[in-house]
This record gives structure tokens, sequence and C-alpha cells, in this order.
């Protein structure tokens, strides 16, 4: 197929678009700042003038875009958006199709970074496949027979809040014993800090001179590539969340790939994989479920955000056409 | 579609058989004793006669068949059968299409329990349905988009064996931490006579004479009928824990209707489901994910079985035949 797609990735820092084909081949790229705080119709505006800047003279058949929080994909509609404020139950799909009179499909970004690496990235060729994101929160995508999960209001998915530890303390909307709440990059520096003051020995304490707080992911890291024993053992618990997570998953759906990204994995997945595995092996309730998985890294990096804004629009345009 | 369906359920105590319409109209039924003991062949047999009884003179189109634990559902192969003494690796499909000329079709009990109720059932009408079921132990059945998931090898929705409390002991293969090791009947039962051997009251302990090891599910379901505190805070308890686990499926599938059976949730459901609710909408994201769930119950009763075997060659030919 030779038709051009317009994917937007709609981001609380960036507004980034691309003119694509189906196969992921992207044409032309724009970026601009969001500039959230001018409020949806400032930004919806620059929504606009990136697809026309991205689309040049060319014709194009859909436009997929992705955006952070809570989506309806089946009506198009932004319920909220956690970094763009005044964003609330914006029918983006309605205003962008009336603007530029071809189809537009709307979905969640952590959902189409999913599809995009099944599309075009580390999970083609697999039919059954599950992205997870670990960074500032933990985010996922889910492939069952090569179509997307999205469940009856499209909020499918939701992986980072499943509870994995009933007994953690519930702070806010149960934090604590949630994946997301035991194994994402801030509660790994939360976690690091709470047993620096308690005591444990790491190099990174002189880094900071002994503040505490001033302990993040990125120095963590650091001290874990120095071989600090410390450091390697925060990533060693996180992968045991980790793998507590992939062991719930693999129960549920069975998938054949796990596709794994976000910084803290593409970073120091290399500290985290070994326990990960470990648990898997010990809690999985036979070695079928995992013995002919593969866990891979994502492969699109930078790009999966756009590139699944194409992807979505690729899938529903094939969709449509049978 | 006037199409005559033979169902089988294939238990550790009984082979149950009928031929049935796509509808899940029963025409006939039989049952024998399954008599595992005598092995994989003499069982077979009598799963050949029961059909053979079952289907009288009648043309079948195709034939369905429950079986306990790992199957192989792409191939029909029943894996292991956990009541069935020598079930290793056993091609069911290919032995009983062969005899009978006919369509096979082979599937896991608990996840064609799913199918029944969404095809015949408390299910009817929805689109995105968990089924589950509460009994000796917890399995359920996943229906997306008006299909059963089965993962990549087909054995999706373990729902039993999914963690939510990774601090519970690892006995055996991780019974105490999974939704199964805390909310089974057997594990409302253990629970209780330990709390009972901690010096807790209740009405339980006269009518077992003091031998704490003779309170059984039954005399704890009949204690919370007369009103005991203590029975029905064991149900209230594993009421709390059904709730996180369905709340995790909630943020997994986005469902828009669950359906609970098993002789627990059944027989003692009404002590269960206050603190099942009250669970979900603490711990739930959004409310979005509760407001328009509907939890009900299962509608099949015994004949659940029969009629998934039913469910899934009626699914199986459907899908067949475009």
């Amino acid at each position: 197929m030779t038709q051009k797609l317009l994917g937007v990735d709609l981001g609380g820092t960036q507004i980034r678009a691309t003119l694509a084909n189906s196969d992921g081949v992207m044409q032309s790229r724009v970026a601009t700042l969001t500039l959230a705080d001018e409020g949806p119709t400032a930004v919806i505006e620059r929504i606009v003038t990136q697809i026309e800047a991205a689309r040049g003279d060319q014709h194009i058949a859909a436009i997929g875009l992705g955006a952070p929080g809570p989506i309806d994909p089946y009506n198009g509609v932004v319920i909220v958006a956690p970094n763009l404020p005044g964003w609330h139950n914006i029918e983006l799909r309605q205003i962008l199709s009336r603007r530029f009179g071809v189809p537009v499909y709307i979905g969640n970004d952590a959902n189409l970074a999913g599809l995009a690496e099944f599309r075009f990235g580390a999970g083609r060729g697999s039919n059954h496949m599950i992205y997870i994101t670990v960074s500032t929160g933990i985010g996922g995508g889910v492939i069952i027979n090569r179509r997307l999960l999205l469940g009856s209001r499209g909020m499918a998915a939701e992986i980072g809040h499943v509870t994995i530890d009933l007994t953690g303390e519930l702070e806010g909307r149960c934090e604590i014993g949630t994946l997301e709440g035991l194994a994402s990059g801030p509660n790994l520096a939360k976690r690091a800090r709470r047993a620096l003051a308690n005591g444990a020995k790491s190099a990174v304490l002189e880094w900071v001179h002994g503040d505490i707080e001033a302990v993040s992911p990125r120095l963590l890291q650091e001290a874990a590539e120095q071989g600090d024993e410390f450091a390697l053992d925060q990533y060693a618990l996180t992968g045991r969340y980790l793998g507590v997570g992939i062991t719930n998953l693999l129960h549920t759906f069975n998938p054949q790939r796990i596709v794994i990204g976000g910084s803290v994995w593409l970073y120091a997945g290399r500290y985290i994989e070994a326990t990960m595995w470990e648990t898997i092996r010990q809690r999985a309730q036979s070695p079928d479920f995992w013995n002919q998985l593969e866990i891979v890294s994502a492969a699109l990096g930078d790009d999966v955000g756009l590139l699944g804004a194409v992807a979505l629009a690729a899938d529903e345009l094939e969709r449509a056409h049978g």
C-alpha cells in the first residue's frame, strides 16, 4: 500500500508530526513546543499547523494521534491529559476530521507504543505480544492475535496499576502496592533514599555529599555502572518486582514475546534482567509459560510515539477496508 | 442454524455428553463414571461411547470437549489432566475426529465455562466479559470483543495464579500470594482454622467439639448464615482478596461485565460482595473502570461444563464458515 498517513505525537512538552507510509517509513517530520499552559484551543491550533507542515502538498489517507492519559478511542475523545491543563473531554477526532476531511484515529500513547513495536519494531513477527514501558511510570500495550487490546471503553492494558503487593500502603490511589508503585524509576530512587537514610552504604552518598534527597535514578545508574553493591541491589529488587508483574502477564495473556522500553529499562536493563528472569522462573505455574517466551528491548527509541500514531492509522484503515 | 453439535464434559469423576444446537438447547444428555484409574485408553473408549449415546441417529456437525488442566487448543491435545492419571499429551482431537469424521475442538474447562456464560448465560449481550469461578480453585475465561482469549499456546486466563501479595510465602508454587491461594474455598477454611487455633471465637468451635481441623467451608457457610461474626469476617476478607483480583482484571482488560460462579460464590456470595465492591472502588485508578461495570452471578449451574463444550463447537464452526 502506498497510502500516506499522518502521525501526531501529542506530548506535554512537544507536538510532533510525521508523514509516513503504512510500513512506518517516515517521509517528513516536524515538531514544535506544546506550550500547554496556553490551553486546549491554542494547542489544537498548533496540532493543525504541525499536520499541515508534515503533510506538505501530499494527499493523506488518515490521521493517527497519540495522547497521554485516558482516551476514548472509540469516539476519539481525550478524556483527561495529565500534562495538558484544561483538556477534559476534548473531541479531537471530530475537530481534526472536520478540518482535514479524512478519518482520524486517537489512542493512548502507551498502547500505541505497543502497536508501533508490534508493527515496526521489536514485536515484528509475533502474534501475541506485550509492550511494557518502565520509566517515570509503568504503562503498556497488549497485542492479542495481532490486534491491540482496548477493552470496553478503551482503558485496558493499564498494567502499571495492577496490584502485586496488597499489603503495601494505600498512598493516594494504591501507589505503593502496584507494579508502577514498586518498579518505576521514581520508586527505585525513593526506595534507595529510604535505605540510605536508614544507614545503608553506597558510593552515591559521597557524590551527593551526604544530601540523601539528591540521590536520583541517574546517580544510582552511574553507581551501578561502577559496580556499587547498594545500587546493584536496588536494581535487582526492581527486577524482582518487574518479574512478578511479568509473571502475572504470562498467566493472564500467555504471550510469546514481551518488549520492554522506557528509560529505566533502556539505561539499566542489564542490572534488572537477571532477577527478573529468576522471578519469572520461580513464580510461573509451569515452564510452558516461559520456555518459548522472548523478552526483548524496544527498538524504536524516541520515534515510538510518532510511529505509534502511524501504526494506529494503518491498523484502522486496514480494518476498515477488510 | 439448525446444526447439531456434540458437547463432552470430561471430568475426573464423570464424563457427560449432550446433543445440542448452536443456541445451547440440549436435546439429549448422558453421563457415566470416568473411572480415571483405568487409564487413558479405557477413558477414551468411554468418551466415544458417551458421544455415540448422546448422538443417537442424528448427524452432528462438530464435537466440542472440555477437559481440566492445561490444554493445547490449537492442536487439540490434553497436555496434563490433574485428575486423570496417565493423561500426558493425549491427542484427543485426532483420536475423536478419526473416529467420528467431524471437526473436534478441545478447550480448558474454565475457559469454556466463560464461553458458555457468554453465549448462553449471564454474559449474554456483553462484548467484553470475564468469567471467574471461585471454588476449590480459582479459574476463569476472558471474552474480548466476543472472542475467547487463548494466548499464544492456549494457556491464557489463568487468573487464579496471578500474584496479588508478593510477600506471601512461596508454598510449593507460590500458592499463598496468588488470588487462588488467598481467595479459594480451601484457603478460606485454612485461614479460619489458623485464626481459631490462635484463640478466635466462633459458633463453629462448638459444632466441631473443639476439633479445629474439622472446620470446613460448609460449616463456615452455615455459621455465616446464622450471623456468626467470625465466619462473616472470614468471608469479608475473601471479598477483599477477590476485590483486589477483580480490580487488577479491570485495569488489565477493562471489561463491561464480570460473571462469577463456583461454589464459594454461589453459596456465600452475599457475604463476599460488599467488601469486594468496596475494594474495587478503593483501588481502581478511576471510577470509569467500575461505574458502568456489571458484576453478576453465573447462570448455567451444573450445565456450564456441557454448555461450554457446545459453545466451543458453535464458536469454531462459525469462525470456520466466516
